[in-house]
């Protein structure tokens, strides 16, 4: 096991019922800036909600929050933050929604032009305190110190980390996704899935905890994930798809163990340049990357297998196929095509992506630091 | 899942050589007072590490707090921190130590007699802060909220929990507990086990999250348990140990799922009559307790027999008590016997444990609270 430091201050409040407990979780005399997107949280009921628990409170709101939350539009929240002098932020919403309240906090106070926080890693010195209500579970954000923020005008998908942007408290409440369309409800399960692929899916230093507790995530996954589109009021099944997905991103099951990453950098570029769903972009790439990656994975790839998919092939290489074809199945079975050609988008995207790639400076991803830019193409060639 | 608020605000400083992290954990400025046991630190090293790490303070140190630390012990050192106006805890050392500052945080600034926060569930409002360097993994103390601490004159082991008394930061270098006696690494991996047993062996609640990570920790229990005895200065098997003594009981675990505890609170009337090791109880009462609750426990008996016991019998009977002697056989592996015979305690103890437990209120034990005083003493009698 490798050495680690690990903290995480965010109070999880997790159930039915539970925005009942916002007014209390806010600081009391906070002035608060309420954050959301496109407005499902006025269909679903939350939105009326957090009003009522705001009624002691001097707050505003602030809407129109991007899926891939836009630099553009969250200077313009930390603008209004700074004319208000708003001293809490409550982002109502999924994992845009809150990594764009974490950036506004960051945004804010910032002594410099902000932009430097994403693209040169400027450092947080200080930021607005923040708590969140989760409508969507997948990202891990309600519980973890990281944003990733996209500029529009550039195409870049950047992100930053910073103690200082944990949420102070989480409020999960699985009935609220019930509402949720499939298909973001499938991207969160993939999103969580490769979440813990990338703490996981590296090459072993014997930390069994670490191991069995991803393994028990991705389980949890596999067999709730597509319970969660047949049985869409199944509470069990949103509950444990939303916490596993917070557990799959609070920093945990990562400690003492290699990470990788690779294909959330390589996903951000797909984004950036095509506009694709996250979780789109991770079910593309990944299983390119286990493929191109065998050699180097192959004790884990072995495992993953073996404690998840419950193979037991005497032959390895097989095995290994086995366990790339499940994955990439499961992504199917979701609802969530695995190729850049199912999204219309042709083979000419890996020569853009890679020199998007090159300019955002990806050159040496991965657990080992050696998926260069060549090895990235290769990636995306597998990826067609 | 059942719905629950977790917050662990501890900060956990894992691996070799961390001790060099101590100057910058404790704030800066503090008036510390170390606290520790009887002097095992004196001789791996520890001691001299925390003092030359407490040279930029203003410190002093406590020591002599006993295995199961006693409420007169930590009175002295309340009444110390009192009047030398200490800020800031450090104890160093196992479960009893730490356990024994929390009692002393609190009770240095409680305003009434200290005893009631033990015996009247007297409310925590302030405590001093503390952090801590553990040398021996066990109870979890390191990261939660719950102290144990015995009254020697009265023969009572009672505990309390306040979320006040959290470590803010623990040190945790498996390298330290090489040196440990063998009892004392048994004790821990006992401990750690039944602590984990005692937040899933209840009733199924569809929690697979929770359960996944409950039987992650047991099989690595299972696992590495013997190898710390066999392979005393393997560093990977301490570190596993060490790390999954701590999740045991953080308290994530036990979130959203029934719990039980009655094996501990059986355990404690034994401890504090007969003085046996904290850890020899929970493996005499634990083995009797799932046989008299076999029907209670039915489902998850079935599943731990199953996932971590790799039983696939048929005969569900059958398999409920392989279940048991397994888990039995794993205690004596460890070289800790099972029953009281084993510890030189006569069957005439049943009737003090039992009159123990209506003194000290324990009539309604378990996760249904249907363990009353008749049945603690049918599982007693099963431990004979």
């Amino acid at each position: 096991m490798l050495n680690f430091s690990y903290q995480n201050p965010t109070r999880i409040v997790f159930g039915k019922d539970q925005l009942n407990q916002l007014a209390k979780l806010i600081p009391a005399g906070s002035k608060v800036l309420m954050l959301y997107g496109g407005g499902s949280i006025k269909h679903n009921g939350v939105y009326d909600q957090v009003v009522a628990a705001l009624a002691g409170f001097d707050w505003q709101e602030f809407s129109g929050i991007e899926p891939n939350p836009s630099f553009e539009t969250l200077m313009k929240a930390a603008d209004l933050v700074r004319e208000q002098k708003i001293d809490f932020l409550l982002p109502v919403g999924g994992g845009s929604v809150i990594d764009g309240a974490k950036f506004v906090a960051a945004a804010a106070v910032y002594p410099g032009d902000a932009w430097d926080i994403l693209a040169n890693r400027g450092k947080v010195e200080s930021a607005i305190a923040l708590g969140c209500v989760l409508t969507l579970p997948a990202t891990g954000t309600e519980s973890n110190g990281n944003s990733v923020v996209t500029r529009y005008e550039t195409q870049q998908k950047l992100s930053f980390s910073s103690s200082l942007v944990y949420p102070q408290f989480a409020i999960l409440d699985p009935t609220v996704t019930f509402s949720l369309p499939p298909r973001q409800v499938a991207n969160g399960v993939v999103d969580a899935f490769v979440h813990v692929i990338e703490q996981y899916l590296t090459y072993p230093v014997n930390a069994p905890v670490q191991d069995r507790f991803a393994e028990g995530l991705l389980q949890t996954l596999v067999e709730q994930g597509p319970k969660a589109l047949s049985e869409p009021d199944n509470y069990d099944v949103r509950a444990n798809i939303m916490w596993a997905a917070t557990m799959a991103l609070n920093g945990l099951i990562g400690q003492g163990v290699p990470q990788d990453w690779a294909t959330h950098m390589i996903g951000h570029e797909i984004t950036a340049v095509y506009g694709l769903d996250h979780a789109q972009t991770l079910a593309i790439v990944l299983p390119a990357l286990m493929q191109q990656q065998r050699a180097q994975k192959r004790e884990k790839l072995l495992q993953f297998g073996r404690r998840v998919w419950q193979l037991s092939h005497q032959d390895e290489e097989r095995l290994i196929d086995d366990t790339i074809s499940h994955t990439r199945a499961f992504f199917e079975q979701m609802g969530v095509p695995t190729r850049l050609a199912d999204y219309g988008i042709a083979a000419d995207a890996v020569d853009k992506l890679v020199a998007k790639l090159q300019a955002n400076g990806m050159l040496k991803l991965g657990e080992h630091g050696d998926i260069d830019l060549d090895v990235s193409r290769q990636i995306l060639q597998k990826a067609v």
